[in-house]
C-alpha cells in the first residue's frame, strides 16, 4: 500500500460485521432458545459485509450484544502506514520484503497512550508466530547458574509496571535529507508509541543467576528470523530500569511488539529493547553484531561514527494541526508530544513564528519520566502565513535544537538519533505542510 | 454463553489468520509485483482458519507483515464474559436480551490500563452503531444561548485527558447475597476498568452556552435505544472534572464505551457518565428518571432507600490469586487492583490470615486520582489453609470495610455500592476460592 493511503472502508466495516454476527452467537448460544434468537437477530441493526448502514435513528433501534474481545466503530479509520519489499516508501527493505517499518497515526491519537493496535513497527524479518508454552528465556555466559525461564515462571515472579515511550532511533530518518516532502506527522514522528509495559525486572533475573566479577555487557537476542540481537552495557541505569516484558497495556504482548516476552530498557533507541527475546548472554565486551555495526551507528561529518548511541534524547513535535491537514481561520488547539530517554519533560514551548517569539505550553498530567508527554496550547489562526514549531526541555536541562544546530554538528551523513525542531508551515489557504525553517 | 466458558480457541485464531491475509494483501498490493507477491506469501507461515500452527522453529521461516491496525496474538485468549435473555447469569435482562452486563477478566490483567477491547460493558438496550458525522449534543435548558455541536467542534475545543477508573455501581453485586458461590474475581468484581479518557471539559461547553442563576442539575441523555438519561449535580466537583470524552486510550471511543461521544465523571457511577450522548439539559432540581428512582437506588434495612449515591467509595480486590485458581506451595507474588471515587489511594494492605494480621503492600506508580491503582506482595504458600484479603484506605482517611462492618448498617437488600473487602479462601489442595470470612 503506497503512504499516506489509508485502507479502504469495506476492511474494518466488514470485520466488524463478522465479529457482531460471531460474537452474537457466541453470547447468545448458552442463554436464549433459538425462536429467541431469531427475534433478536431481526431486531439488530443488520451490518453487511461491504456497508455500514447506521440506522437513520438509533434510539428506534435496540443496539448490538456484547463481544467477548471487543473492536473500534467501522466509522474509525485510523491505521498504521508502511511498507516493505521493492518500492516501499522511505527505501526500507529492497532486498528483504519482511524487513520493515510501519507508522504510527499521531495526527489522530489523542493523550498520551498509544492503542495496541497502532503501536508502531519495525521488524528485521516479520513478526514470527510463538506458541508461548514452549517459548523459553535462557540466560547464560558469565553467570554462576545458567537458567532457562518459561514464560510461566517469569509470570510468577515480582512485576513491575511502567507507562514509558518507545522510539525507534531510525524515527524522524528522512529530516536528514536536504529537501522537505510533503510529508504528514505520521510519515516524519511516527516511529515512536507509549503503552504500559509490565514485567519482570532484569535485576531480579540476574540476581537469580548470579553475575560473576567482570561481566559488564549482555548480548540480547530474539527468536524472529533475522535472529535480531544487540548489547546492553549493564549500567547502574540498566540494572535499575530494565524489564522483560510480557505485558503491554494491560494484557499480553502484541505479536509486533514481541509477544511472547521482550527486553524494555527505558529510553533506549528501539531496536535495542529485542522482541521475541530468547536469550541473554553476559560477557565483558560489547558483543558487536551486525545491528552495531553495520547497522544502528551514527556517520559523523569526518567519516566516522559513534556506536551504542543508545539514549534518545529531548524532542517534541507538533502533531496537530501537522502535515496535509487543511485549516479554517478561527480557534485551534495547538497539540503535540514532548518526550526524553533522560527522564521528564519540564517544559514544553510553542512557537507559531518560526521561532522569533516562544510561549509555554500547558502540559497534560500524568507527566511521567522517558514517557510522552501531551502538550496544548490555544491559538487563534488569523488566516496570514505562519510557522509552527515546538521544543523541549527535559529535566537534565536539555534543550531540543534547532534543524540548523543539530546538523551544525551531525552532518547530514546520519540515518539515526534525528530530534530537532520540526516545522509545519500554514499557506494563506490554510494548507500545513512539512518545511525546514 | 455461560459465565466462566472461556470462546473458542477457534474464534480469535481464525481472526488472527484472515486479518493477516487481509492485512498482507493491503500492504503488497501498492509495492510489490504480483510476482514478489506470491514469492512472499510462500514464505509465510502457514495460518489455517481452524487451526493455529505456529513454525517449529521460528527462526527458520520469516515472519508475518505488517497490518494497518493491529491484533493481539492467537494464543490470547483472555475475554469479556457476560450474557443476556432468559437464564442469563445474575438473572439480569430477563425480559430484555439487549440489556446486558459484560465483566473485564481482572485476573488476567497487568499494570492500570484496560485494554480497549476488555472494558467492561453495561447496556440497557446494546450498542448502537452511530454514524458520528450525523450525531450531535444538544445543551438547552436554564442556558442563555442553546446550543448544538457536533463531534468536529468538540474535538477543536481545548482537550483534557485524564486516566481514571469507571465502576459500575452493580459490580459485586451478588456479594449481597447470603452464600458465596465459587466465583472469579471477574465474577465478583470485573465491572470496573481503567482508561485514559479524552474530551473537552463540561465547564468549557457551559461557559460557551451561558448557565442562568438557579440552574443546579443537568439531564444527560443517551442516543441508545434505551434512551439512558441520569440526572447530574452540577456541584464544584463535576463542574471542575466532568469531561465530555470522544477519546479513550488514545483512540476514538469503544462503540461499547459511548462512541462517538459520552459524559465522564470520574469517581462516580458508571450508568451517571452517560454513553453516546445526545443531550445536556439544566434545571433547578434532579428529573427524576427512571435510572434514579425504580433503579440504581440502595434499599436500606428500615426500607427506606438512598438516592443519588453518585460516588464509588474506596475498594479493592486481590486479582491473583484469587476466585477458581489453583496455586502450589513456594512463592507467589499477591496482585490486586485498589481504587477510590473519593482521589487516591493512599496504601493497600494485604492478610493471608483473613484478617488477623496485616501487611502493606507496595503501590505500583503511577497513582492517580480516581485511579486503579496496582499493589503487589510477595508471599511464600506454606501449603496450609489461608484466607487472602486486602484492603485500601484513601486519601481522605475512608477504610474499606469488612462484609461485617457494610452488612450492619446497609443490611443485605442492595443491589449496588457494595465495597467490602473480599475474601479468596486457600485450600490445601491449592484451590482458591471465593468466601465470606
Amino acid at each position: 500500500m503506497p503512504r499516506n493511503e489509508k485502507p479502504t472502508a469495506n476492511g474494518p466495516a466488514a470485520d466488524y460485521a463478522r465479529d457482531r454476527m460471531v460474537s452474537r452467537r457466541r453470547f447468545l448460544a448458552g442463554t436464549v432458545s433459538l425462536a429467541g434468537l431469531a427475534a433478536t437477530t431481526m431486531m439488530i441493526p443488520r451490518l453487511h459485509a461491504q456497508e455500514v448502514k447506521p440506522p437513520e435513528d438509533p434510539m428506534r433501534v435496540p443496539g448490538a450484544l456484547p463481544r467477548p474481545y471487543g473492536d473500534r466503530s467501522p466509522f474509525v479509520k485510523s491505521a498504521r502506514v508502511g511498507g516493505a519489499g521493492p518500492g516501499a516508501p522511505h527505501g526500507w527493505g529492497e532486498n528483504a520484503p519482511n524487513n520493515f517499518n510501519s507508522w504510527t497515526p499521531l495526527q489522530d491519537l489523542h493523550g498520551i497512550v498509544t492503542p495496541s493496535s497502532l503501536h508502531f513497527e519495525r521488524h528485521h524479518n516479520g513478526v514470527p508466530l510463538i506458541d508461548p508454552a514452549r517459548h523459553r528465556l535462557l540466560i547464560h555466559g558469565l553467570v554462576n547458574r545458567p537458567m532457562i525461564f518459561s514464560l510461566d515462571e517469569l509470570e510468577r515472579l515480582p512485576a513491575v509496571s511502567r507507562i514509558a515511550f518507545l522510539e525507534c532511533s531510525g524515527n524522524s530518518h528522512d529530516l536528514w535529507l536536504p529537501n522537505a516532502p510533503d510529508f504528514t506527522v505520521q510519515d516524519t514522528h511516527g516511529l515512536t508509541s507509549t503503552s504500559e509495559w509490565t514485567g519482570v525486572k532484569l535485576s531480579t533475573l540476574l540476581e537469580a543467576v548470579g553475575v560473576q566479577r567482570g561481566a559488564s555487557w549482555m548480548l540480547a537476542e530474539g527468536s524472529d528470523a533475522a535472529g535480531m540481537d544487540r548489547s546492553v552495557p549493564l549500567t547502574d541505569e540498566v540494572l535499575q530500569e530494565a524489564m522483560i516484558c510480557y505485558g503491554q497495556n494491560g494484557e499480553a504482548l502484541r505479536p509486533e511488539q514481541g509477544y511472547p516476552l521482550r527486553l524494555f530498557l527505558p529510553g533506549y533507541e528501539g531496536n535495542i529493547n529485542v522482541k521475541w527475546l530468547r536469550r541473554l548472554k553476559l560477557g565483558t565486551a560489547p558483543f558487536m553484531t551486525r545491528e552495531e555495526t553495520s547497522k544502528y551507528t551514527d556517520l559523523m561529518p569526518d567519516g566516522k561514527a559513534y556506536q551504542f548511541s543508545l539514549v534518545m534524547e529531548a524532542k517534541s513535535v507538533i502533531t496537530s494541526p501537522s502535515g496535509r491537514q487543511q485549516i479554517h481561520p478561527g480557534f485551534h488547539e495547538i497539540r503535540g508530544l514532548a518526550w526524553s530517554g533522560r527522564g521528564r519533560v519540564t517544559k514544553a514551548e510553542v512557537s507559531v513564528d518560526g521561532g522569533r517569539t516562544w510561549q509555554p505550553a500547558r502540559l497534560q498530567e500524568p507527566i511521567l519520566p522517558k514517557c510522552h508527554t501531551r502538550f496544548l496550547l490555544p491559538w487563534r489562526w488569523n488566516g496570514q502565513e505562519a510557522v509552527l514549531q515546538s521544543r523541549c526541555t527535559d529535566e537534565t536541562g536539555y534543550v531540543q535544537p534547532t534543524r540548523q544546530e543539530l546538523v551544525k554538528v551531525r552532518g547530514t551523513k546520519s540515518v539515526f538519533h534525528y530530534n530537532a525542531i520540526q516545522s509545519w508551515g500554514v499557506e494563506r489557504d490554510g494548507r500545513v505542510r512539512h518545511i525546514y525553517a
